[in-house]
């Protein structure tokens, strides 16, 4: 077994590793308290000399890009996750990499799918060093059981642009799956039988990158618009059979959760807001794809046509949902960063009102400010939250790896941040005496709904105080805790081997909040 | 006087500085000869940590945000020229300038315009350096009777891309007059009383400037879309009653030239293209505003008509004359870098295949390839062309710098190249012995078209071939040249004092491609 790294207490009171895959890290300091000094990456100047036939950037096959881009043994090679589960070119592509003989490649993702089950070979024999990115499902299971040779590096979707920005991971080839691209490599996802909606997750590795390479399955002719990514970033363009499989890209629909209790939750979330003083003209709200997050959307549509208001903007991912809010002039815009269904990817392609965003606009918090934390409220879910509001997504509280962080973290930014949860799954509690994984600070966490009741975080004083004479079923966090644990038992620790940090989770701004250790398996 | 600038010769045999404004120059090395080293220009890493309150970046006035700013003698700032000869933005921020009593500034506006003749008095009184940019009219006047302190620099709008890019130009405040803008930052040009279509020669700017400032007279609610402009590169945000005058910004009409030589011009213009086969299905082609270049608009549609073909793009700036031809389905898009009249503007803000293109996308040499590189044909002016083919197009013969190089320079990588001019003006010839300034080298110029007669390059032996069938007047330049000299009399050389560069012209790779010298008042 290898020593046991050395770790560091940050200010969130979690032990963090000093250095990571050999690099030096710097530990969370508190919200707010981080500030970056120097400049953000450079890449090297490129010149038109180099490309003489810009028109045309073809070549004949992945396996020939990846020579023309020069690729090394322990280079750092980037996808990104707009084809989600259909995601059929990066399985491909570490095939490829692997038949050139290439080893110990750092994969750096936008997020990880379970169809990526495929790449655990290649951990195995030696082909990818170690992902940082999301490690959902059976990666993120090989991940927790120590099994990876590097350590894992969990960011938020923000915190990926920021670590491209900011020079932290350097790309040396960016391989970006487009649904449509013409030959000098203008790209977008919004046609084709592979269309996905915006390409926004491989925006900075577009800009970033030594080398880029657009693999579509449509070429299209010049001017491939509009150019989500711009062909004046991209090296060399492939074109295969099929980049992924349609009904796991999208899904024809997103369904609405039947479960009584989640459909509670939901209807008190809007309730929550409404007299938190948020449903006003104007306003604004993010929610996810989840079943609670979407079943909140029909109780809040309800809401707002009585008021007789209209949102400014909503924020996707979208799905036919929010589709409907917009063109049901419920909505001026939608703000979306990735479309989650059929009825998305249609609107983002015909609706000028639906509007394309990447991290950068969205998420990046090292830059001037951004549109997360413009938003008014957000409702987001997690896999545990504590007494002081500590929130985990990650992890389960038997410490497996299961979940990517996605926006989650950017999103806490938001003027009233909701959790909306379960105050129990499986009979394991939700809300904990500590979270397994700490990936959202307690201080941006305004109020956690469940279906037992609505905990607001005490320094909210302003919130408390505009809903305190609602109907709504406030109690204290603790209060609720106490309820469960009465029912389901008080949970076991989880069984953690402390001397192995599997992965560490990154903050906004780069620091590192927490580690992620070892789990029986 | 102050002593002679240390000259040497370049590969185009012109005489440069090796250091312009106490920077060390590179001499023009051919045509694709040079290719840059090194790494791009890399921002300070904001954080939003700063930005708290990002929803509302508004002060309240430009001179609170230039302090906020930092604003110091011998910054360099810059501006764009998109209100062009309306613009009310730049003569206001330099008054505001003066009125703090800042000194030294270097002025690097994407372009000069009459109206700027008001800051003549900034450079008289030292509060202007000098400038780097076009310099038409009034101040290239005053520039070419070598009353600037400094030194001109005057670039491409690739080129002005490529320097802020490379870091051979770092912007300390971009001032980024916007028709529209939200709080936030984000920012467009397509409505309000000042809409002057895109935004995009301010790009480069709020990408590399430490600070961006925007100035409305359009305050929108967020978002403001399309943010041409990102508000997340954006410091502060300034309200004033009116950025520009519209009727200068943009014109209500274009018109084509009524001058039988110039339409004589233009008819051979489209022979040509029809002779040397260009006009194919798919086509691309892109003209100028001049009136000979929309002049050649009608007579390339009626070809178009009869062969029953349609271009895949054309090019702006574009005028009423393009936009016909995209309502009339003559062309699939509109690639436009700026729109020359209100038809344009109209377009570009209500039909999606009238695109907004960058100088990044469009020109940039020092990209992946660029989009002028890629267009069939090109038609240009230019102010003298010598027997080789090599062009002027900032000077004119007596030696005084009245105009802007704009795209002229990028477009010369353009499949065919023609340069549409008189073959005399006010009885001075066009095709001289040697150009007065050298701004487009030869070896990239395919065509001279002129009243008189057509002259092909020698070294187009492919296009010699494709159009010495045709019924077109071809005759050598020489020949040419002649018949004017026997009308016009040999022109008299320019007097000018050699010992006095007043400005330099840069090439497409940031090189220094000619100078230009002090002018006889």
């Amino acid at each position: 077994m290898k020593r046991a790294m050395r770790m560091i207490k940050n200010k969130a009171g979690r032990l963090v590793p000093l250095y990571v895959n050999g690099i030096k890290q710097i530990p969370f300091k508190g919200v707010d308290k981080y500030k970056p000094k120097g400049r953000k990456a450079a890449p090297a100047i490129p010149s038109c000399v180099d490309f003489p036939e810009a028109e045309n950037k073809l070549v004949k096959n992945l396996k020939k890009a990846l020579e023309l881009s020069g690729l090394k043994d322990g280079m750092t090679i980037s996808t990104h996750h707009h084809l989600r589960n259909g995601d059929m070119v990066t399985n491909y592509l570490f095939d490829v990499i692997h038949s050139m003989g290439i080893k110990n490649i750092r994969w750096f993702p936008s997020a990880s799918f379970p169809c990526h089950e495929h790449l655990i070979k290649y951990l195995e024999d030696g082909t990818i060093h170690h992902i940082e990115g999301s490690l959902n499902g059976p990666l993120g299971k090989y991940a927790s059981t120590g099994k990876m040779e590097g350590t894992g590096v969990l960011r938020s979707h923000g915190g990926r642009y920021q670590a491209i920005q900011d020079g932290e991971v350097h790309i040396d080839i960016a391989i970006i799956a487009a649904p449509s691209a013409d030959k000098f490599g203008n790209a977008n996802g919004l046609y084709g039988k592979s269309a996905c909606g915006g390409l926004g997750f491989a925006l900075a590795d577009s800009i970033y990158a030594d080398k880029v390479i657009i693999v579509t399955d449509n070429l299209v002719d010049f001017p491939c618009v509009p150019w989500q990514i711009s062909g004046n970033n991209v090296d060399y363009v492939v074109v295969v059979d099929s980049i992924g499989d349609p009904a796991k890209i999208v899904s024809g629909t997103t369904e609405i959760t039947k479960s009584p209790d989640r459909l509670l939750i939901a209807e008190y979330v809007a309730e929550f807001m409404d007299a938190a003083r948020i449903l006003k003209d104007g306003f604004s709200f993010q929610a996810g794809a989840g079943g609670t997050s979407l079943a909140f959307i029909p109780f809040i549509k309800e809401k707002m046509k009585q008021k007789n208001i209209k949102a400014r903007f909503v924020r996707g991912g979208s799905t036919k949902y929010l589709v409907e809010m917009l063109e049901e002039g419920l909505t001026d815009y939608i703000l979306d960063g990735q479309t989650f269904d059929l009825e998305g990817v249609r609107s983002m392609r015909e609706n000028p009102k639906h509007i394309m965003t990447s991290p950068f606009t969205s998420y990046n918090f090292h830059g001037k400010g951004n549109f997360a934390s413009m938003v008014d409220a957000v409702v987001l879910g997690a896999t545990e939250v504590d007494l002081n509001f500590n929130a985990n997504v990650v992890t389960h509280s038997d410490g497996m790896l299961l979940h990517g962080i996605g926006g989650w973290q950017n999103c806490l930014y938001a003027g009233c941040t909701i959790l909306a949860v379960p105050s129990f799954r499986d009979r394991i509690p939700v809300i904990v005496d500590e979270v397994t994984t700490l990936c959202g600070p307690g201080d941006l966490i305004d109020a956690v709904i469940t279906e037992r009741g609505i905990a607001v975080n005490p320094a909210r004083k302003d919130l408390i105080k505009k809903v305190k004479k609602s109907s709504l079923p406030l109690r204290s966090i603790a209060d609720i805790q106490e309820e469960v644990y009465e029912i389901c038992g008080r949970p076991a620790k989880p069984k953690l081997d402390k001397r192995k940090v599997v992965a560490v989770v990154k903050w906004v701004d780069g620091t590192l909040l927490d580690s992620v250790y070892k789990a029986a398996e």
